[in-house]
């Protein structure tokens, strides 16, 4: 075998193998950001998410992803990836119904395999923000749907030759494929559902409910930084040496700005450096740079990050304020920035960076071509994403029901949703709640007073 | 140097890299499962596991097993890897004693590691079976035992160019190599062994005993998924784009499908969908698909991993109601779909798929000569590895024993082993033992009154 | 692009990835062995510290270490990487101002990605020796100067074309550069801050200080070990299969036996065999290897782990003999091992080993010549990072301070620090502190009768 081929399928196989490890680094992050109460419910959504998607993506997401079709879905080979295809043959050589895929010459199970963990991705997303309330068999439903149909139209709107690509849209890494697709769901999600109970009190009171593991979180944090070195230098999908060298310096170094600027912010803002923050922060600025990784140089990198870094702050106490309640940040973490991102491209893009054809951006002499297209973009991307999750969640919702009983929330989901906890051998703190009125301004007191504690029941 | 052996050393050394890490899997899936008081016990077993296994393999087990000799076991070059050998010359270049894998061509150092990591595998193995009563240093000593001699010589059977080989059995990855091989090591154990105290009483009820931490065994089913991914296509020892990107979503699809099965099963056998037995499913799938992940085509796998999610629930009831106490169900994870799988070879080949000359088993028109093959394989190694690792554990039984003493094992095996505790800043719940008589139904009651808890000792 | 290059490429990103993972791995086992009211601090500390690193080595590090100068410092290209260059290009065909590292034929980028990671190390070392009483800001402010000035000098007179290169020291991968560089910064900043509250009494009585999870202490272990293949087998920056499959198992086997010896050594002199002193033996043998592992062969590499496995638990206890106060070990294990390791390139190297150039070790009949060269290096580097960190220290101490007061020490320094707390759920021992005397020997009692025991405050 041609050793370009060889090379090649080696980096998108390494590279989708650290994608696929983002499944450990979302179940740890969202698990230690929520409360002990809701672990194992929390740490089941994930573990089985990808099962799904795989399953998802296997049936029928690739093919209506990268079949040949027409500028808005694919319509060859769509059941079960069995279309006719020789990769890893390229250009005027690839024969089969994947021609929007065959730029890059690896095995078709390879692309594949590639293209699956960044579906994957899209729906674990979406697990964090609807936490610690939404039914678990609700929550597989939808991810089911979202990788089986919503997630490869976008796709193949904008990688799998459809019209967004056309109309000279950009999103290097996904960050409108993945990152805001994901953050559209989740927030249509958090809508159908509702908030936690006490998390907005009728007296206009906002409580923070703080997770029960920053170890959890942080290990999270870590698996994930790693994961993004195979998200964006993988999505070259070739082993590239100067395009995924640097690619994989403009991605640290967003996520590195986005640590120290949002740890800087939180510190002036809040008055102590948040870790919790800081995490987001990190999130924050590889979400945003992921679009325009093999478009921007070094120091914009820079910038991007920090800018990110500073908004995620921003927009948490602003979701926050208008009784949003993400429980993990997902939502300004994913979609803020995934658009936000998105239209980075067209105002920090250089032409011809890392050999990449693009025009330059706004910022560098380009005018508003790129950035209108890539504005074109979020707002199509949006607006098919919010809408469809949507009625999808209230399908569910008419049907079986999106969210637990509020004995079960309050009791957590672990013992209601799995006949289990997470940590049995551990004495826990009681929580005692009560039940004032039953609207959407339930009264909540923790009770935590010396002498009156009892241990948790079971 | 060629190209080829380049990329061919890069993907055997980067795929090693990932089933070493499944020692990390191995660690917080056991210790997970098991109690608190036994965590660091565990932690200790699964740390020192590999460094025992690493001396093992390279004083005498790659030798034995590798080696050129007889059908039965290796005679040359078997004192630390100190045969000639002109790796990574192949075929007829191949000048040295080790000539059963002359046909990869690596270094001879590449093709140690990555045979040492697999041969880590099967003793790790044995640590979950046998958790929560066996004393350190007999685990320390049987591991040594089944890497030094058991492992290798079965190793040469099936891989090391001996007689089960040449009867025309074929285990691509090591389902009986090195699971079966592990998982029969551990039923012999826990039968020398005998149940954790209360585990069993004497009024014929079986007790759960809940693991400790549902987070640690989250972590580490994720790290053995991402382990596989290097087990099964890293088994190829090539970097061979078709064979390891197919290799690669059979592992994956197999995996899915028992979580997807073993979720379904456990939720209408149980009523609540467990999260262990998510966990189960899923590592029963990876172990099924690892004899035949090459010779298969996707929908094969779909159904091999859809029967092991369903098998592995029946095996974990079928062996707890037998009273053969696994605290992890290593023996439904790796023996029973060690075994199945390498059957399974015999009945899903097909001849060609990935480049592999298996001839077709009996689904696909190939009659009963493969799945013949395969079934003497299982017999042959299960006879050889239960009665030799019977012996060595009867020895160690004899001489220095296998079990901690009754108040060291109600106490916890940290204290009385190590002296030391998992986590001493946290209050722990009061596990009291009442023993109401001194044969093998010891009576148990676990009290947990609200009022009545004291913390823990230390 | 040269296939050659493609490789090198893949190679040196795929290990720079193992060795970023690092970070994960000395958060974990930091934050392991420390307290859980230190526990967010310590998390933080090793989250920010790889932003901090990447933003230092980008400003001036890499240029400082790699840009043509002199001997003793770097003086082309300093600032922001922005020197002329064409790598891939080597030997001959190079033109640029990173000559020194002209040598690895992979993109500008690949370069300074992997070197970063190596830079990040050293600083992340220090973390875990200054833990449990030192500000954040402070920590933050001295890594930035480490990596932007300290590390990169010492790193030029070793691998930037300096001084040592040219007296003939060898380090391959590091043992100096990074651990002994790490080790002297950290021991200086213990010296400048003390030891914690309650260590050691002024009765003469040395306090254990347990660390509050072993899980997560063993997590990093085997992240660590794992790195290790990333940080030794990389550091031939090209994928040359001979020398990297050697290396590797030069790697592991020093850090099993490490695991090995420690273990029956602290079992020996302890009584039992404690799990942190098996995991500082592994760090202690990986980082005594770490200089020679392309120098020495298999069979040396065992001596060498295991004289490193018995000298980490003498170490341990003679710095704390010394009311030297180093939580979690940093300074036996990267100080001590790194001097030692460096030192045994002297005596156990073979020339021609891996392909390699050095000359033979005193062990090997070749004389003083290498050993010298090797003192006089371990000397020079010793001397500058002590004597520079010890000036930045104090300077940060007369300034901004370098201590958590006595009440945010006692308190935790989550609280104090960070307004947070690492496991809010969870019912946390109550530790009570006796405030006798406000000197130095501070005498401090635990608490933990049945009956009186409050939950944490918090």
């Amino acid at each position: 075998m041609d050793s370009k081929v060889v090379a090649d399928t080696l980096w998108v196989l390494v590279t989708g193998f650290l994608v696929f490890f983002m499944n450990l680094g979302f179940a740890t992050v969202e698990s230690g950001f929520a409360r002990s109460k809701n672990c194992v419910n929390i740490l089941s959504k994930n573990f089985i998410v990808f099962a799904v998607s795989s399953m998802g993506f296997l049936l029928l997401g690739w093919g209506l992803m990268f079949g040949d079709g027409n500028g808005f879905i694919g319509l060859s080979g769509i059941f079960m990836v069995s279309g006719a295809d020789n990769s890893p043959a390229v250009g005027a050589a690839y024969q089969g119904v994947y021609s929007a895929i065959s730029w890059t010459g690896v095995p078709l199970w390879a692309k594949f395999f590639f293209q699956l963990v960044f579906c994957g991705t899209a729906a674990t997303i979406v697990s964090g923000a609807v936490a610690e309330r939404i039914k678990y068999v609700s929550f597989i439903l939808f991810s089911f749907v979202l990788t089986l149909v919503i997630y490869p139209i976008v796709g193949h709107w904008i990688w799998g030759g459809g019209f967004l690509a056309s109309l000279g849209m950009f999103d290097f890494a996904g960050g409108s494929v993945v990152h805001s697709v994901g953050g559209w769901a989740a927030l249509s999600g958090v809508l159908v559902l509702g908030p936690r109970v006490g998390k907005y009190t009728k007296d206009g009171k906002i409580h923070p409910i703080p997770g029960h593991s920053m170890s959890l979180a942080t290990i999270g944090a870590f698996v994930l930084w790693l994961g993004w070195f195979g998200f964006n230098p993988g999505s070259t999908m070739a082993a590239d040496p100067m395009a995924i060298s640097h690619i994989l310096v403009t991605t640290n170094t967003a996520g590195v700005m986005g640590i120290l600027v949002s740890t800087i912010v939180a510190w002036l803002v809040v008055g102590k450096p948040d870790l919790g923050m800081s995490i987001n922060g990190l999130l924050a600025g590889l979400v945003a740079i992921t679009p325009s990784c093999a478009y921007v140089s070094v120091p914009s990198s820079i910038l991007i990050g920090a800018i990110s870094g500073a908004i995620v702050v921003v927009s948490v106490i602003f979701f926050d304020r208008m009784k949003i309640d993400d429980p993990v940040g997902a939502i300004s973490v994913h979609l803020v920035n995934g658009v936000l991102g998105t239209l980075e491209v067209g105002l920090f893009a250089q032409d011809g960076i890392a050999g990449v054809s693009t025009g330059n951006g706004l910022f560098f002499g380009g005018g508003l071509k790129l950035l209108g297209a890539q504005a074109l973009g979020v707002v199509c991307v949006g607006g098919f994403v919010f809408v469809s999750s949507l009625v999808v969640w209230y399908i569910i919702k008419a049907t079986i029901g999106v969210r637990v009983s509020l004995k079960e929330e309050m009791d957590g989901l672990d013992i209601g949703e799995h006949g289990n906890q997470a940590y049995p051998d551990f004495v826990m703190q009681k929580t005692s709640y009560t039940l004032i009125s039953k609207d959407i301004g339930l009264e909540f007191a923790r009770q935590n007073k010396a002498g009156t504690k009892e241990e948790s029941k079971v």
